[in-house]
């Protein structure tokens, strides 16, 4: 039997929704279409396409109603650039679903654009405090024992605009759109080490890339980076991409971006830094007192409210909360979400699996009154480290640093549901 | 101090490759530069790029020397076919790195074509043995409380070209290529069931797509599948793509791929079956007595080995094997690999993190001495269901039937290492 269903969205009742006890007897702004008749529907008139689709391809593209991408930026607040002044392009957090970046929206930061590298040339010279030297093509990268694990990478002036000063028309990709996780595969560090004979003294890697900036970066050999370290040419299942390093980058899972290098071309082994201007200069911490900070390199827990953010609208009743949350020391313990302005907090539900030193998404439900309020979330990892909020960060940190923040984010709502960038 | 360096790869030795513990005392076929200098070499002077690259980009594309596709096919066998006569798109297994399948390579398998459906005219109906009858809009899906997990779908007609005959030219791709993992997405059935109030008797589901073949099937629902399926909208942290059910699908983790409807339109409870035409004749399982199996619907514990694979060529020495391995009954426990022709097994080490109903990468060290010999990798799951030889499971199934093959793949090396699909 069939008929037609008037298919035009209704409301669902409050009941509908406290059905779920998450959802204890609140208004509910779920809207539905509540069929009234007790006839059985057998069909949707208006809706099923009745032609035969697009023939099956070799790639299947994303729908023509799917509008989804990065925003190539010349620095913080310079948005809308020329294209060849940008230094970075940030991925749109607030229209990502899931865990996953997909790997063209992976975020990008670099220092000299993106190369276009022929893998059959490509060379990694691996050399310095070891017992010989070795140059290695892709190919031979390739076939060596691998690893694949998933991994966020952020860069360290991630959340920068927030430290210094609040412009409300912020969006979560403005403010947070430094961040992405993905699946990366390569060769463990430690293979390496093994083959070119590591001397036990040589407790320093220089790494360095193969753009025309030549960024090279000293990272110390503690255990934990010897034990995650690796050289990756796979990124979600495929070769990466030229803006992701292609070729071959490092990977060093929780430490700031940089340090994972693109178009990696040399690793070097010795017993000192060699104090590169990239942390002479570039990627040095200028501490409240005046002092300079050097080799802060693992990213600190952190975490994001992406929906809703700023420059959405709510309506009253029920809205789901949810965001990512990430620490380069661990894995995410657990996160709290505040919808008072920071007085009262409670702890949000994590989607399996949580992994180490990758973004975990979280989700709480929130009936929402329909008045003015703040709303942030809380991140607490493994080993302990809590989120600090922004006032106390600031007291720590000062204003003159440029990296590493982590402070909470806050957004702000008006009665009229508008969602918007707030410093606490 | 700067000298150049000859890049031109040589070998490495024996000793280089047995440092490591799992390669003991082989000959090595990894290739690679050996710098005999104790000179300190600081660069590579052919390999990087001095020219400043691209300009960042909203979305950042594959490299142009990476050709990776998959291949419409009319049926087994039919390749390279016209367009409009393909009824599937396999998974280039053999090209991809780690886990995840790009979104835009995650196998298509579809009844009439690729409908582009827009998002704000597409509606969900619930109805039949429920409180009330309910008509979703995707915003209104997308505002609920969801899931996000990895999970493999795999179409149940995948292997089938080996359960009938032996064609040696065939590549993982052919021979495996319905099968891909991604992180999906959506909301709950159980969440939906609560709205709509669902009735303890109806114990099954009608799923219904959007497409002009409105494939439709009748689901039981058992406890193990109220607890894992969910509507998604999400794929690899995007929406999903229109070949893969744009811009919703029923996700139903370990069954048959054509139960993970794709554009999905309708979910209708009831007390029994609607055996419609999708399951008294297109996947009805025909059994070796003569007798027709209906609702086999689980996929069985399976492997492949990707790498070395059909058409591939492989060196004496060295040669890393690495597959992925998948159970439709939860994770994957172990993975063993023969290379003697199925005489003797070793374990393969399985990459973190071991997800249930998804896809799992294994890889094992293997020094080939150059003599003619097969290869094959068999899988067991934590239900403790074994991956069966062709032999075994051949006198279970008979040859009558078309779907859930999932006997060891072998491939056969000869001594000039050219790898070729075999039988067993």
């Amino acid at each position: 039997m069939t008929m037609r269903i008037d298919s035009k969205p209704g409301s669902l009742s409050e009941d509908d929704l406290s059905r779920r006890k998450f959802l204890a007897g609140a208004s509910a702004g779920i809207a539905g279409s509540v069929v009234a008749s007790a006839a059985m529907a057998d069909t949707l008139a208006d809706v099923p396409p009745r032609e035969v689709g697009a023939d099956l391809s070799g790639h299947s593209e994303r729908s023509k109603f799917v509008r989804i991408e990065r925003i190539p930026e010349a620095g913080p607040g310079q948005r809308h650039v020329d294209p060849g002044d940008a230094i970075n392009s940030k991925t749109p957090l607030d229209k990502l679903i899931g865990v996953i970046t997909p790997s063209d929206l992976h975020y990008e930061r670099s220092h000299a654009g993106v190369p276009e590298i022929d893998p059959a040339k490509h060379r990694l010279l691996l050399h310095g405090m070891t017992q010989r030297q070795l140059v290695l093509t892709v190919d031979e990268l390739k076939a060596m024992p691998s690893i694949s694990r998933m991994a966020f990478i952020e860069c360290t002036g991630n959340g920068w605009e927030n430290w210094k000063k609040a412009d409300e028309n912020l969006t979560v990709q403005n403010t947070h759109g430094l961040v992405s996780t993905n699946e990366w595969t390569g060769v463990p560090l430690r293979y390496l080490l093994d083959i070119i004979g590591g001397d036990a003294e040589a407790r320093w890697m220089l790494a360095e890339g193969g753009d025309a900036a030549g960024v090279a970066r000293s990272i110390p050999l503690t255990d934990e980076i010897m034990d995650e370290a690796f050289v990756a040419y796979g990124q979600n299942g495929e070769p990466l991409r030229p803006a992701h390093g292609f070729p071959i980058r490092l990977i060093m899972p929780g430490l700031e971006g940089n340090l994972n290098i693109k178009w990696l071309r040399r690793l070097k082994f010795g017993d000192q830094p060699w104090m590169t201007r990239w942390e002479t200069a570039r990627y040095t911490q200028l501490l409240a007192n005046g002092k300079a900070r050097q080799f802060q390199l693992r990213m600190e827990t952190n975490s994001v409210i992406t929906s809703p953010s700023g420059m959405m609208v709510i309506r009253p009743g029920y809205n789901r909360i949810t965001g990512l949350a990430w620490s380069g020391h661990g894995k995410i313990a657990k996160v709290e979400i505040s919808t008072d302005g920071a007085q009262t907090w409670k702890q949000a539900r994590l989607s399996d699996a949580v992994l180490p030193k990758a973004q975990t998404r979280f989700q709480t439900d929130w009936i929402w009154d329909g008045g003015a309020t703040k709303i942030s979330s809380r991140s607490t990892d493994d080993k302990g480290n809590v989120q600090p909020d922004r006032a106390s960060f600031i007291a720590l940190m000062g204003t003159n640093a440029l990296f590493h923040y982590n402070a909470q984010q806050t957004w702000s709502i008006d009665a009229a549901g508008r969602v918007r960038n707030a410093l606490a």
